[in-house]
């Protein structure tokens, strides 16, 4: 297939130049791995992803998966990925070397899986959820249950997944009612019902291992009372493989993603479902969101490659489809001129400069709180360490949030480039649109996301985790101030700061007097106004680098490749980044608006 | 079905109280109706949409219309509701007596078919569909073609089409190639291809008339050598219906609007279709676009019912769906209080405000352009009449636009109230967030329209009907500010139309100049502000009449009822009319980003 879905080089761009991956590696965790072997790998992901991937993306879609006689049928191309993927070390990449692992940095990791998610969203999920799970394992469970977990999970031998939400809980973890009931043989009777749990059955793979929160019997109510339990499919009983009384019990029916499963899935049903404890009783949420962040740092790169790989399609119509004359002078155009192609027209290239800054501001956003995972994790200095955590903690909701939201509207001016083409089955768009559609509810939605944003990590420890991003920004701008065209575009950037800093000292006051709720109430205003101000900053990075690259002469890329980044971040200042003050004003605007308490109003 | 689809009280009083239909009804042409009629014939709408229209809406979806062996195969209820439909005046409404039209205020029809979009969006294009070609032939056709025609389309025993996109030509009307040849018994042998015709087959109905753009043979390139025919499935010979070798070669798959067939036709492929032309030769574009203003009213009002339809289902859900607790002072939840609805969140209940103001908001606009219509065509005195058209001329862009663009994100706001659930396609929200998507492209895209607004219709008769449009808006102001409780709110409208007026007067002189390339490149922007700013209008007209009847103590309607209008628009202006700065600003900044002179950049 000759059609685009990534633009590869910007993606090399921003892992070489814009976030320094040879610095990255010469960190004592990554010393095996140079640019030469990361740049083989990601080109083998491209190719696997050219040839595996992006063929079967739009059958996947037309051939949904099903729920027949108990069982969810998928795509064959599910067992591809297992397996494939699995030997390419897309599973085991991040784990330590004592583990499995290969202990490639997250960075490149992100940057592979984005390829895939480009490449066909329906597939990648089932790897990284495995991933998820045997990361659980890893990190909270005993020896017996890595033993016996890992080495078949990072293989892509057993899948894993994440279940979480139930039939009356959604959103609400605090009232999930699965039960535990503890057995003398070390494991518990696991009894409930699992919604909306992605990659939930596929018959590809010998055993599928569910990381189930449930609660065990007498536990408190609350989240406190949340417990973690592996739950495989099968078990294993002297060495051979058993039923574990888990069943599927219907699959959704859904608007997008459609070739990837959401599974409804009951454990218990005759009282043989077994499941074992993950490290302690009672902390399960707690384990279950120290992985959270990467599996919202997932979510946030699952958009954004939607958003990527629909701007790609767009500009190839854009670039090939010819309709309209350019307006003259007068006013009026010529008939019998030839009629030009649609990227000459400024609105669409207005529609597809949104898309560009949209796909891959959000790409270097994503990349960036890889990078800060990396270096969390492999930094020894505890300070260091401490900053890229915070760093983590408070760009993680935003990474998962704006590519969601801004990459929904992104695919849908994608879609508008081709007109009523764009809205009938036979062209990509459409299917993007629907895709992308579910990122902004997955791994909590963007209301939840926006609370955890203002309600935890703007607050954390003082406001250091903001703190520390605004000095990152704060770099930034030192830097593009230097280089005298960036000048207005550091100045205005240096304003949007005191900007976060005037809405945070407005809002303070409200949450010390203790009115959580009027100081959450516009909590999503918050995160849309960060997200945008985030994004600017990641774009005037991009122009600063690509700016030095010019001005050192560095023939790397080519000139037009690094004035259209420069001019890519011009673009997103005019037309988004000035949204910020409006979004700024509602915030400040105290007046209670959405409170129930002044009556109903609807 | 108990769903709701439609606040039908809020219809009521916008045509009631906020655009004065009882008033309305005092002019000369609407003299034999009075309110009693017009409430009973709603009335029967609203009944006949909920018996025949709602219930058909998900299976419409589901089974879409599908081309077999040559025809379309469409829903049942499409026989329903032209049979129905015409008995019940739903095609002949607007049409004088004369004609076999009812003479109802065209307000009035727009209400009812707003009712039937909001039920079941797939259903009601065929009527509006007839109805728009019965008036092509009724304004610009001869006696023959009056006769032969207009009785058997107005009863809905025939439908009619509007054809005018071709493969090659998209919105480009100019490159239209359909060829129409001359012959000697006063009609011309048609022959080409029309694609993206809604509404172009259907086995219920006895014929179907098209209204076909086509190039007479040795007519100037252009728009201006374009004629308006019609073009009959089956033409009359002896009184008999014979075929009129006109062809339905396939049927366009979408993403949504399913039940709603979007054909690709082909006239002449034996050389025997007739067409007989309508009016004067090389004048079809001018007539087609007589009649557009009001097939892009139908198109926002389709966009506007969508987004009023999400909007109630959302509110139910939200009214009965318990997740999660309020926040505490402490900022933590109590596990052990029962789950609140989640209408009592915060963030969905500024998630239904937003869906309430644009869903209400876009209502209130297009029955106020329906009064315009009514008000051109039923006012004698010329000045007047003049006023009303011009008004109608500059509002139609924004009346197409608005509820199109801010409807589909209302819808989406809609869905995200749902969480997951909103994806699942056993709900409804993910139809409605499917459907609503073509109506910024149906009728000239959204950026079609914001290049009409700005490059024509502000620029009319050296600015005119702009000036009649703020001259409306004032009035508006003038009156809010005699109601204390209202000055603030008037005060930005105030400071509102005075950006209008510098964002204007910054333009001008860039258009003078005669580069019109970069006076229109930011014209979707330029929608974009005027839209958000004339609902803020709609709004603060709405919210004026709810406070003089809470004055006044009508109790027509609640107290609630006035109160959820005030404060529907207090939440417009914060949430969305100060977004206006930020566009205006984005309009004046001349910087030619967009414009293809400096480079690709993609």
């Amino acid at each position: 297939m000759a059609a685009q879905y990534i633009d590869f080089l910007t993606l090399k761009y921003l892992l070489d130049k814009v976030h320094g991956l040879p610095s990255l590696l010469q960190l004592e965790r990554y010393q095996d791995h140079n640019m030469e072997s990361m740049e083989l790998f990601l080109d083998a992901v491209k190719e696997f992803s050219d040839r595996e991937l992006f063929p079967f993306f739009r059958e996947m879609d037309q051939f949904p998966a099903e729920f027949r006689e108990g069982e969810v049928m998928v795509h064959k191309q599910v067992g591809v990925i297992m397996k494939k993927g699995g030997e390419m070390g897309l599973i085991c990449g991040p784990f330590d070397y004592e583990i499995g692992g290969l202990q490639l940095p997250f960075i490149v990791h992100t940057a592979a899986m984005y390829v895939m998610d480009a490449a066909n969203n329906h597939l990648p999920g089932h790897l990284t959820l495995t991933l998820g799970a045997a990361e659980l394992i890893t990190h909270f469970g005993n020896s017996d249950l890595k033993e016996t977990y890992i080495s078949k999970m990072l293989s892509g031998e057993w899948g894993g997944t994440m279940c979480l939400t139930e039939p009356d809980a959604g959103s609400s973890l605090s009232d999930i009612t699965t039960k535990a009931i503890p057995q003398q043989k070390g494991y518990h009777l696991i009894k409930g019902q699992k919604i909306f749990i992605s990659g939930g059955d596929y018959p590809y793979v010998e055993n599928i291992v569910h990381l189930v929160l449930a609660r065990i019997e007498g536990a408190p109510a609350g989240t406190k009372g949340i417990s973690l339990f592996v739950v495989p499919k099968l078990r294993l009983e002297g060495g051979e493989l058993v039923k574990n009384d888990v069943s599927t019990l219907a699959d959704f029916e859904k608007m997008g993603q459609r070739g990837f499963a959401t599974t409804h899935l009951g454990f218990g049903d005759h009282n043989n479902c077994r499941g074992w404890l993950v490290g302690e009783a009672h902390q399960g949420l707690k384990y279950m969101f120290q992985m959270m962040n990467d599996a919202r740092i997932g979510v946030g790169r699952g958009a954004g490659a939607i958003a990527m790989a629909a701007y790609q399609a767009s500009l190839a119509y854009a670039r090939e489809r010819t309709q309209g004359r350019k307006l003259r002078s007068s006013g009026k155009k010529d008939p019998m001129e030839k009629p030009c192609l649609i990227i000459e027209h400024p609105d669409v290239r207005r529609m597809l400069l949104l898309q560009k800054t949209i796909a891959e501001g959000s790409l270097g956003l994503i990349l960036l709180a890889a990078k800060y995972h990396d270096l969390a994790l492999a930094k020894k200095d505890s300070e260091t360490k401490k900053k890229y955590e915070y760093l983590l903690e408070i760009i993680t909701p935003i990474v998962k949030t704006y590519p969601s939201e801004a990459g929904a509207r992104a695919v849908s001016n994608g879609l508008q480039v081709l007109g009523g083409y764009g809205f009938c089955s036979d062209y990509i768009l459409q299917q993007y649109y629907r895709d992308i559609r579910i990122y902004s509810i997955y791994e909590g939605t963007t209301g939840i996301q926006s609370q955890d944003l203002l309600g935890r990590k703007v607050l954390m420890d003082n406001g250091k985790a903001l703190e520390f991003l605004l000095n990152e920004i704060h770099t930034t701008i030192t830097e593009a101030i230097a280089m005298d065209s960036l000048i207005p575009y550091a100045k205005i950037l240096g304003d949007k700061i005191k900007l976060i800093q005037e809405v945070t000292a407005y809002l303070m006051p409200i949450a010390k007097q203790g009115d959580y709720e009027r100081f959450l109430a516009d909590a999503t205003v918050f995160m849309e106004f960060m997200g945008n101000l985030v994004l600017g900053w990641v774009w005037l990075d991009i122009a600063l680098k690509a700016e030095s690259d010019l001005r050192a002469k560095d023939k790397t890329y080519s000139t037009p490749f690094y004035q259209s980044k420069i001019h890519a971040m011009k673009f997103y200042f005019k037309y988004k980044l000035i949204k910020t003050n409006a979004l700024a004003d509602i915030i400040m605007h105290k007046d209670g608006l959405t409170l129930k308490a002044g009556g109903d109003y609807f």
